[in-house]
């Protein structure tokens, strides 16, 4: 007989781990699911956190590892599965926990994994997103190295240096903008003649003395030895190739939320994040989400923890009936 | 000539020191002011803190040094005042900041406080908020020593032992409730004969066996050496006394954020909460919310270094232009 849980919450990222240590302190039976042999989502991958209040210069696998082992050292529960779907459970009265779902007037939820199935009341998506990469030489080798998806994260580790920006959205500018402020000297690079972004934001960057904009041009290569040290760059136009010396690039082309597999059961915007807002309530009750997988204006480490503290608030009132 | 801060922070709990991490590594110009001596806020007077996520079962004013430090050694600016008002800054262009400003089309704001003035092109409002006592002798004495104001960081240090809960509003029910699943026996003492919580809450509430509710009934005094050991009770209907043997004591009476000085300025609740979502936005433009103070669903430490670095993104693109 499958166990029926309070909570369980997929993805083990800074959102799963933030609402597993607050669903354990309010003794919800919780079970995390990580499709991952290890905890920690994206903060594994980075080499320096600055930003987490508390724990300054932090690795961020010892990061990622410090969240972990608070779960555990609360009894979190931790399964290793890929989730493939949630259905609901309407049929099946296992253990007579549709019985006193029903009580509480909570539907039951299964989660479809590859390795197992499993029953809860709730449900809380923490799935993560990952940053689109370019796909060049020397991109994955040198990222943390000074390769980066994220100014707001990393600029500050490139105070008074040279630095690149790939992209011509909104967050590309607002990233060239970010970085324009602490550093020497910004290189925008765009595939395209024109930016993509919203005009205010285009005429505060073109008022920038230290930003130079390359158009039509795009990255072949991110050189360097243990550190970036240089671009490759083709501008697509004039065929015309340079070598640009750089100590940083920020790489602004998209990001992809770990969605795909609740469409259908969730609404979604047209990026793919699952549409919720602070509370974490997406549009099916008992179903909330939680950090970079939801809408939402900042991606970071704190903003992700206290996500997953406010689903699990959202949780206890569903379990309370209001 | 006074300078023009980027920034004025007001406050220095975990929402201003959250704010002031994100705002130093963005390069803003940005002061801080506290009113009280120490940085840190409520999680001063805590005892213990096992919900902020890598930092599991730290003392409370370990904790509100560590952020202190952690925005110190980014730089930050401090200075102690109490700030009686905001006022719009419209006559004076010193230093040209006004024009300047003008051209950011951003108005410039002085923050007036009891030592100086200070001036600011965006400001975040972060003064927190006071848990309201019982004023009952005993109460302050053993705050920490089981006194607490708030189930959700506290509860789960009474696993399976006594607790009581004083108040009759939404809070006091779902303290009582989260209480009842960990604790062994959860007395409610509300002062009426009826509980002014949602009928759900209460029909929740009533459905668990280990919680009893004493009715019209007070708290006189909060006994105990170095730890809560009793409840002196008073039944104003009956004029009965009882002594009633307990481990921990959740006090419910309300909030009063710390918002008075900015009443006039910004919108706000019937509670006196800053109206404001998750990025901060007051009814001002240029004037952001963060923490206990603005209208959210949980007041917590993450929850509110989270709103902090919200703030600033929110600042940001105010600045340009956005």
């Amino acid at each position: 007989m499958k166990p029926v849980y309070d909570l369980i919450i997929i993805g083990s990222g800074p959102a799963g781990l933030g609402a597993a240590i607050y669903a354990q302190r309010a003794e919800l039976k919780t079970l995390v699911i990580e499709k991952e042999m290890v905890s920690g989502g994206q903060v594994l991958t980075t080499y320096e956190v600055d930003n987490y209040a508390g724990l300054p210069g932090i690795n961020g696998f010892d990061l990622g590892m410090k969240f972990r082992e608070h779960a555990d050292k609360l009894g979190a529960e931790f399964a290793e599965d890929q989730v493939v779907r949630i259905e609901p459970c309407e049929e099946q009265a296992e253990d007579g926990a549709q019985v006193r779902a029903a009580e509480l007037s909570v539907s039951l939820k299964r989660v479809v994994g590859e390795n197992d199935t499993y029953l809860a009341k709730t449900i809380i998506l923490a799935a993560g997103a990952n940053h689109r990469k370019l796909e060049v030489p020397g991109e994955e080798r040198l990222t943390g190295m000074g390769v980066s998806y994220c100014a707001t994260c990393d600029g500050a580790f490139f105070k008074n240096k040279t630095t690149a920006v790939v992209g011509g959205g909104d967050v590309a500018i607002e990233d060239a903008i970010f970085l324009a402020r602490l550093c020497q000297k910004v290189y925008l690079i765009h595939r395209r003649d024109e930016l993509r972004g919203a005009k205010s934001l285009q005429s505060r960057l073109m008022s920038m003395e230290n930003v130079e904009i390359l158009w039509n041009t795009v990255v072949e290569s991110i050189d360097g030895e243990n550190q970036v040290e240089s671009l490759q760059l083709l501008n697509k136009k004039s065929g015309e190739k340079q070598t640009l010396p750089v100590d940083g690039v920020f790489i602004a082309v998209g990001i992809t939320p770990n969605s795909e597999a609740y469409r259908g059961l969730v609404e979604m915007d047209g990026g793919g994040y699952l549409v919720a807002g602070e509370d974490g309530k997406t549009s099916v009750p008992g179903i909330f989400a939680a950090g970079d997988v939801r809408t939402k204006q900042l991606r970071q480490i704190v903003t992700a923890v206290a996500d997953g503290a406010n689903c699990v608030t959202s949780v206890e009132r569903y379990l309370n009936g209001q």
